[in-house]
This record gives C-alpha cells, structure tokens and sequence, in this order.
C-alpha cells in the first residue's frame, strides 16, 4: 500500500536519525530529497529505490513546492512508499507548509517524522546549552536568509539570552553590522559550526567583532549555524 | 568497558527516539532518568539494567545536579554502561549543564545524543511549522517554571513571531495576565499539547482569552507544552 512521510534527517549523522525515519527509508521506493541531506543518510535508503534531489544546487534552479508537491503524490498515486526528506527538522525554517498544503487539499494521508535540528545537534557535539539556569532563560531561532533591521535586531538583543541564526554566512557581514547598530556589544561571544555532526565538522568560537575575520582566515562555508550569546563560552566538548 | 552518555529521550514515543539512543539504551547497565520519561522508552532498555528515576515526584524531593553527577560517576567507575536518559532534547530546558561540569572536570568522558524537542513533535504530530514564510520569521523557546514580567512579555511578543512555551501550565493564569498586560491581543492564538506523540496526546486550541477556561473544563494537566501565535491557526493534522 502506497505511503507518504515527510522525514526531518537531522543535521548529518546517521546515528541521529530517528528510527521511525530509518524504518522509512529502509521500505522507500521513491525518495525526494534537498541538496544538504548527507550521503550517509542516502546511503541508509533502500538501494531499490529511486533518488531526486530537489534542492537549488549553484546554477541549477531549485524545484518550487507545488512542483515538489506533485512529484509527492504522482508517487503515492502509482502506488509507492515515498519519502520527502528534508536536512534538520521539518518545522524549522524548512518550508515543508507549502509543499504539505496541495496534499493535504488532494486528501492524500501522510505522516511528518521529526529530525533533530541542528541547534541541538551542535549543543550536543559540543556539550553546551541554549539554555541555562542563569545565563539563559530563552533562545530565539532566526534564519538569515532574509536581512534582519538593526530594528529587529535591537528586539531580539534585549529580549532573548541566546540566538541561534541558521544559514548565517549568506548575508553576515550585514548581520553584524546591524547587531552593532541595535547596540549589541562587540565582545558578545558567537560560535559557529560548520557541517554539524559530520566528519568534516568545524567550529569556530569567537567575539562580534572577530568572527568576520576568523570566516575569511580559515574559509568557513555553508552549511553552518551560529549560537550567539554567553552560553556558547560554556562549550566544554564532549570527550 | 565503561561508557558514559547523556541522551535525549523525545516527547514519549520511541518512534522518536535516535538510533545512537535506541542502542546505547540497549547495552546499558544501568539508566537514570527523570519522572517524564515514557514507559514506552524505559520497556526499551536492556532488561538487566539497573533503572533509578531522579526526577522530582509530588512529595519526594528530587536529587540534586552534584547527586546525579555522583551516582553516574560511581557507576561508571564501577566499569557500567551508564546512561543519563532526559526526556526531550539535552540542551532545550534540561538543566544537563550542571551535572556536566563535575563529570568533566573528573575528566570522566561521556558522549551527548540530541533529542527531539517537544516543539518539534508537536509540529510533525499535527502538521504546523513553528516558522513559515509570510506568518513567522523566527520562533523563541521559554521556560514557564519562573515567572516572566509584563516587560519581557512586551519583548517578547514584538519579536518573535511563534512564541513555544514549555512546561505552562504551572503558571498559566500569570502567563496569560502578563501578557495581556504586555498588550498581547487576546485573539492570538494559542494550542496547548499534552502528552505529545502517546496514545494519550491531546490538544487544545483556542485564543489567550478563552484558554484558561478551556483548560479548566477539559482538565488538562502536565506535561504540556503551548504554542502562541498564527502558526497554529494552520495545524491540518497528520492523516
């Protein structure tokens, strides 16, 4: 009998996969995926099964959700297990709404499988916290993707402990400039880590006001996540 | 040879759960875990483990961070797979940090396994985003066990767009008059989530106005988790 399952992969490693997500991937027969999903995680896929990648790759366009969405359910109506997954966790800046709606409205059942985002994933690679009896009574999620106003900025300075910016590379030499307009201190520690969980995993842990300097020096690129805010001074490592 | 993890259990169903979780809990020898990890997740474990439950239960006092460092230390000392099952994720209000430092500075090692967060079940168990496009550019995580001033209401709610509330229901009649008093509308909407991914999951959605009566006539209770904002005016539930 024909399926339908959202998976959110989590940050990389296989071994954070959820088994539900596993069971999934081991019985797909079609499997649509986004360009960041790992190739570890492929590689769990039933080897049957048939492979799009559907996220925007440098030249290449991107498929549109509806696009996406009707690929979805020409798969389940020919009868197949078929699996959307998605790099993190499907309800964080992942955009699984739009393409979940036209199935929804065509009345198809499907089910959405949580992954592990990949604030937590870092948290737990690097044994730190967003959160913290008295350093942190909240964390903010932003995505960076879309400019952010010293406005704004100012608001989510005052109001949140830690702020987590996923995709932070696009446009940060404009999102510091603009937590400096909004008063935010030069010295306040950020941390960024690149290819989350993954062997090819770096951090880099430094201040406002050298972070920029640091990306240049050591040619850090996407896919990365920045925890700004005092709990990242915390990180002990696991060991 | 001895083994020290600290992991994140999920919402309750073992669906949910990692698979470096599933197979640690498997070869441990002994788990200590708090009062809301779920029965189905505890069946999982090795049966010739030892379990000792550390969470806070009505009247019994629950163990302090430096006693549960302690306990797992000795354990591990002891030459066991030691485990330190938390439900939910380990770095999303688990307080895990304090019984972190003294196990890393016995230079005991110890691995960390993210868990999916309460939020993030919520959103694949109905079909909602905490983040969307057009409703909500960012979503911020607080802890209800202290109480928040009407002038962090007032941040709050002029920042994020989808304000997640865990552990709500202690405070609840407080939450909601700050935040009125914040000037927060008291049309917003606003889901409660009891239970979340168990047979017993149970919702509640309703506006900042009506919620406390609704909680009231259908004797919701803990652990609950709430979401506040126009993200879950889009809930259309897994089918």
């Amino acid at each position: 009998m024909a399926s339908l399952s959202f998976i959110g992969a989590g940050p990389g490693h296989p071994d954070w996969l959820t088994l539900r997500a596993y069971h999934l991937l081991q019985q797909a027969q079609l499997v649509v995926y986004d360009a960041l999903v790992s190739q570890q995680i492929l590689q769990l896929v039933n080897p049957y099964a048939s492979l799009i990648q559907v996220g925007k790759r440098s030249s290449q366009r991107g498929y549109h959700p509806t696009e996406i969405a009707q690929l979805l359910m020409n798969s389940y109506h020919q009868g197949n297990h078929t699996v959307r997954l998605k790099g993190g966790d499907v309800s964080i800046f992942a955009r699984f709404y739009e393409e979940i709606l036209p199935i929804h409205e065509a009345c198809i059942p499907f089910e959405i499988v949580p992954g592990i985002t990949t604030a937590s994933g870092v948290c737990a690679s690097l044994a730190c916290a967003l959160t913290h009896r008295s350093l942190a009574s909240s964390v903010t999620f932003i995505s960076a993707m879309e400019a952010i106003s010293p406005f704004r900025w100012s608001k989510l300075i005052s109001t949140s402990d830690t702020l987590v910016v996923y995709m932070p590379l696009a446009n940060l030499p404009s999102l510091i400039d603009g937590y400096l307009q909004a008063g935010g201190h030069p010295e306040t520690p950020i941390l960024l880590v690149q290819w989350c969980s993954l062997d090819t995993q770096a951090t880099l842990l430094g201040t406002i006001s050298t972070i920029n300097h640091q990306i240049q020096r050591h040619q850090f690129g996407p896919p990365s996540l920045a925890i700004i805010g005092e709990v990242t001074t915390l990180c002990i490592g696991s060991t």
